[in-house]
């Protein structure tokens, strides 16, 4: 087996429709793509990023890729993803997880989100 | 004088690292727009909301419309956000303010978030 999954790291909220846009998100991906798609949170939801990547493990995947849904990058994204990602890495050694920069940091991300605000704006 | 400002509603963090996309998205605007944009913060960070549009509104904004830098819409955006608009609005009885849904609620947002996706995990 030779499987790539993406899981979709978010906050995580109280709300569970705080959630959707995560959902729809990964939607799109596996619309895009045949290969596992799936989403973690730091905490107050459901799966926790070990549980994801054990089961995206389990499903065969030997390369995972971590992307923070985070428009900015402090504490969470900085200090406390970069432990999770090493414990994840132990418990699965033979797993290859790599962690992109938080998905707010790209350039094409923040000019649509610009266009949406002069949508917004009415301009 | 018949400005409209905009202004990108984040929650705030303790890393001032954490603030510079939301830097970079208001210098987007800037350039693409002869109208002010500021930024607020929920917590953590300054200016608030209410200094954000008191600032706006001295500077000649007859509207303002507010958009929810945010991916998910929890308590934050549901529930704290509609209370600071409301003081806002009764603080600048004359100044019309809106409200966008989060940002990540918008399809080419999140269409532009998969293709990192995709581009992050080699694809």
């Amino acid at each position: 087996m030779n499987k790539h999954g993406i899981i979709l790291f978010g906050h995580g909220a109280r709300d569970p429709r705080w959630a959707e846009p995560f959902e729809r998100l990964a939607a799109k991906l596996r619309a895009l793509r045949g290969e596992p798609v799936s989403l973690a949170f730091l905490e107050l939801m459901t799966p926790d990023l070990p549980a994801a990547v054990a089961r995206q493990a389990a499903d065969g995947c030997d390369a995972i890729t971590v992307v923070p849904v985070f428009f900015g990058q402090g504490g969470h994204v900085r200090r406390d993803l970069p432990e999770i990602i090493e414990k994840c890495r132990s418990a699965h050694p033979d797993v290859t997880i790599s962690c992109a920069t938080a998905v707010g940091e790209d350039d094409a991300v923040l000019d649509a989100v610009a266009e949406y605000c002069l949508r917004q704006a009415g301009q």
